[in-house]
Order: C-alpha cells, then structure tokens, then sequence
C-alpha cells in the first residue's frame, strides 16, 4: 500500500497526483514544430508544457477563468500595523460585489469570474447580494503578538473550507483559479508566516503593505518578531503554523490552492499574502507546488525571498502591491495566450515554412 | 519663428506635440481618487498617466488595436549572419497573412488587427490577397558588410511609407499601435545600428537571434565590426545610420513611430528590432520618445543596454526573442487595463470606502 502523504497525517486532505509526463512531452514537441525559433517564447513555451502537465492534456485550453477573493480580518491591527482603518475591509468587500474595484476591472478585461467569499470579515457585511459567499470562521482573528491567531479547528476549517469552495467552482466548469485577498491588517500574518517557515528576521520580510510610514513599518517588525517569540510554531505543521500567526482568509486561498491542485487545474497565485497561503499549501501538500504558477513579483518587501524559497519564477514584474488577485489577472491571461499558441499556431509542415539550416 | 526641429533640418516630418501635462495631471490625481492604495498598481498606474499625455484625454480609452508588422529582407545574409535561409521571410509573411503565426495568435488573444507590409522582401510572395500592404523599396538591403545598406534617399522612402501606413491606420480607427518585423538577418543591421549610435563593440550588441551557434556569433560581431568600418555611419543623422547599416523594415517601423507619435497616438514598442527602429526614431525625432512604450525586454543579448540608452522602463521580462510584434502584444493588453482602471474603477467617494487613517 502507497505511503500516505505527511499531509494525510496531519488532516485528511484530497490526493494530489504527480504533472502528467506525457501530456507534457507532447506539448514540449508540438512548441519546437510550431512556426517560431525554437524556444524562442521561452516563458510562454514552458507555461504551456506545465499547463499540458497539470491538465494531463496534450493541449490545454484554458476559456473558464475565475479568480476567488477570499475576505478576513486580523486582531493584530490593534497594533497598529496598517495604514488603513478595519472597516475598509467590508467596504471592499461591498465594492467587489458592485464591481468597482481593480480586481472587477481587470477580471473584466480578461474575461474571468470575481468570486468574492467572507473567511471571516470583523463587522457586519450589509448586503443580500447572494454572489457573496459567506464562510466566515470567526469575526476576525485574535491578536497573533498576544496569542495564537486562531484554534487549530478554525486553521483546519479555513483549509477545508477553501477546498470546497474551489471543487464548487471547477464543478462549475473553472479551468483556471487565480487567488485574491482582503484584509485590512493582513501582509502582517502573511510576513510572519514567512518568517516562521524560512527561518528569517521580520525585518527581510515585512513591507509597507498598504503604505505605512517608518515608525509602522518599525512596529509591524517588531510586532510579527513578538508573535513568533509568543506562539513559537511548529514549521514542520502548516497547520499549526497557520492557526498561530495566520489568517482566516489566508487558510482559504491554501485550501483553494491544494483543491484545485487535486482536481488538475492550475491556480495563478497572486502576490504576498497569496504567496504567504502558497508555503503554508505547499507545508500541507508539497505535490500541490507543481499546480501553482506565480503571476508576479510583488513590491512588498520579502516576497522576491519568499518566492525564492518556494523556487518559484513569477513571470511579471510590474510592482504591484495591491492583492486582491489584480496580479493574477495578468497572469492568467499570458496563460490562456500559451495555451493558444499551443493550439493554434500552424507548424512548420503546415504553413510550407523551411527549417532552421 | 520656432526652429525647425533637428529632424527637420534633415527631412521633412510632421511635428510632434509634447504631452499634454493637463491631461496627466487629471489622470495623476484620479489614480489617488480611485479604491486602491495610493501608488499600488505601480507601473499600470504609470503608464495610465503617459496614455493621458499621449492622447491629451484626461481618461484615455484603448479599443481599436493594431499590429503593423513590416518585413524585409537583408543583403547580410550572404554572410551566413542567420540560423534560417532568406526564403523564411516571404514563406512567413504568408504565414502571417493565413493566420498561422505567433503574432496572429496573440493579436487575436487581445483583440488586436495585424498589418502586414511588405517593406523589401528578397523574394516574390506569392499572393493576391490584399491584406498584404505592398510598400517594398527594393528586393531586399545591399550587404551592409561590404557597401552601404540601401541609398539615403531609399531610407527617406522607409520612413515616409512607414508614417503613411501608420497615419492611414490612425484614420481608420487605430487608437494603439503596436510594432513587429520580419526578416531573416535583421537582428544584424538592428545590431549595427545600436553599436553606431551608442558606440559600442559588437560583442557588447549581438546575440544569436534566431539562434546562430557559437560560430554564427563570432561571424556576426566580425560582420557588424566590419559594417561600421566600411559604412562610417555619421551618429547625428537618423537617415545616415539607416541607409549605411539598417534595412527597409526597420526604417518603415521608425515611419510608423514617428507618426503616430504626430496623431498622440501611442506606439507599443516590441522587441530588439523595433527598438533599433526605435533609436533611429528618436534621432531623427526626439520629442517622439515620449510617445513609445517599451512592451518588453528581450532575450536577445544588448537589448537590455539598448533600452537603457533610450532610458526606456520596459514592461515585461518574458525571455521572448521571436520579434513579429509579439511581445507588444502582451504590452497593449496591460496599456487597456491601464485606461480601464482609471475609467472603470469606483472612486473611495463613489464606494464608500474609508481613506488610509
């Protein structure tokens, strides 16, 4: 009888196969017969060949694009970590269901669905809006510098809860799933995941999030260090690691993450926060890693070494440092184009075009 | 009386307008407005404001999208410069025009139309259909290793045809113009004409293109040496380094920048070849740098020196090294989110989002 994954120790999370190898052969051959310089789309060609793996299609197509925002907030901006008040989180959530936030603007330019789901939002969220998925786990978490951000039940809950949530749209016919977050408050867990995980000072990962000064970028530092003294997490346990210095939303977008993987569709990670729930995925499932295809380099400090540790190659580079998978947006289109130029460029053979001599 | 502009005093080109600074500052000010933190799309945030500039709206729009990928054939060859024989260029303009390149593929992934001009193909091509744009100046450039490439009145004729396809395109509707080339050799009279204006060795310039081997490239640095040796290019006259080591493509897709910059409308920059086109463009045209974007950096060594002489940012860093207008494909797409962001996104006010505390 084959091993059980470390993952499957831990919680009974779905099986995740290996890339298919031959779906990636094919896909490797067909881009040197294609009317191009062999290579010669570099990033594109390899984006094709790990879609024909993930998929096991020798042509991937990918046309049902939806990108899932998951909500939550942290105890922790008692602190004072963000630059922005916790009532902005609901708002925002507000204004994704009204579609007038960049993520709505940018799904919309590349044809992709905006699912919009509460992890666990601190107020209310005003709204009969049945687009809303509410799956809150607790009105924010608890103050990851005093105590431990959630109960380990609630980390396995946020997980299994993403799981659902992104089997219910593959069922629905999603061929791809980018991954957004809000939260007032939350490069804050994101950054001492990191930190937990790869062994580092708070101080080579924390970033400005969304634009605080000098003396909250000193304090949020000193903050995630406080949280890792008081919590002290297991970093072989994703799941511990989670429940003490995480997030609701951030266990979600993990979840979504090992879901999609089990069921062979790609997801396009967006930035730091999504990144932070990439190494806690990877923790639980490191066969999930193979699934996950990184849309960008954030501007939040940390994030090219939080990838790095990942060994993970973002294909863009533009900055951004706004979440809510405005990133992934860009991602998924250059996916969609790779898997065109799999499908629809002629060959040498076909378009009577003579090889290199 | 104003003085005529450098490029005046050598031919006769339209005038091209600085950017409208009123336009950018609307556009500057709204990006502050909008439910994002400040600054937080970066380089979209960026590029939306010279969009502004370039087309003196306040909130410019991008629909209409247009490829015009010139091609032309070069005398060089003869040197065994190139991994593919001459015979490539006419067989892929066909390519191009039955919908089976790469280009093609991309420009249908974003929405965009592809111009194919012949600007100087060696070899006939074969077709009556009239999607073709048939501008050729001659069966291709001299060998720019023994003599000069073309007369200085056939670079004169480059870039008029060039602004007049552009400008034709512009009336019908363009509001992007995105450029791309084809022609077997041409990564070496792009090479030759970086080395002249920026004086520098060929070693510092010259890639394997296509994908010469070591032997191609020792050959090629030897050739484009030679080129400047035999040529003597004079740096201060656009015209002179065109007709010395250039090529008819390359003069057109300078045409092409020079004038859409005249119409505000913006160019899209591809890659090595446009932006040689580019550099001859702005010698010939300063004020008309303001008017290109740079869609990508390319794998082609000296690329990236090039861009940085323009002082230009490029947008992406995908490895590409295919030329035909592909990689600017990917840049137009991020030009339209750009508009849509700043047209499309709800404003903190419109939202009822809270501002940072």
């Amino acid at each position: 009888m084959q091993e059980l994954a470390p993952v499957n120790k831990i919680m009974n999370l779905p099986i995740i196969q290996p890339l298919n190898q031959s779906a990636m052969q094919f896909a490797r051959e067909r881009q040197n017969q294609l009317t191009k310089p062999a290579g010669s789309l570099s990033k594109l060609e390899e984006l094709s060949i790990q879609l024909a793996g993930i998929t096991g299609k020798n042509i991937p197509h990918i046309k049902n694009k939806v990108i899932i925002v998951m909500a939550g907030d942290h105890g922790v901006v008692a602190e004072g970590v963000s630059a922005y008040p916790q009532e902005v989180t609901p708002q925002m959530v507000l204004n994704f269901l009204s579609g007038g936030a960049a993520i709505n603007v940018l799904a919309n330019h590349i044809g992709a669905k905006v699912v919009v789901v509460d992890m666990g939002v601190a107020n209310e969220i005003s709204t009969d809006d049945e687009k809303l998925i509410r799956r809150s786990i607790g009105l924010g978490t608890q103050n990851l510098a005093q105590c431990q951000a959630m109960k380990r039940e609630q980390a396995q809950e946020s997980i299994q809860s993403g799981i659902e949530i992104a089997l219910a749209e593959i069922s629905k016919g999603a061929d791809i799933i980018g991954t957004g977050d809000m939260g007032i408050g939350n490069t804050t867990p994101s950054a001492a995941i990191a930190c937990a995980l790869m062994n580092v000072h708070p101080e080579k990962i924390a970033g400005r999030g969304t634009g605080v000064d000098d003396d909250g970028l000193k304090r949020k530092i000193s903050v995630i260090e406080k949280s890792l003294k008081v919590n002290k997490p297991n970093v072989n346990d994703g799941l511990d690691v989670l429940s003490k210095v995480g997030g609701f939303e951030i266990g979600g977008l993990a979840g979504v993450m090992i879901g999609a993987a089990s069921k062979n569709i790609p997801v396009m990670v967006d930035g730091f926060i999504s990144t932070a729930a990439a190494m806690i995925a990877v923790t639980l499932a490191p066969q999930c890693k193979d699934y996950l295809i990184f849309a960008h380099r954030s501007k939040e400090n940390g994030h090219a070494l939080m990838l790095d540790w990942l060994n993970a190659k973002p294909l863009l580079d533009l900055d951004l440092r706004l979440g809510e998978g405005t990133g992934a947006t860009f991602g998924i289109s250059l996916a969609e184009a790779a898997c065109k130029i799999l499908s629809e460029m002629a060959t040498f053979g076909e378009a009577g075009v003579s090889a290199a001599v």
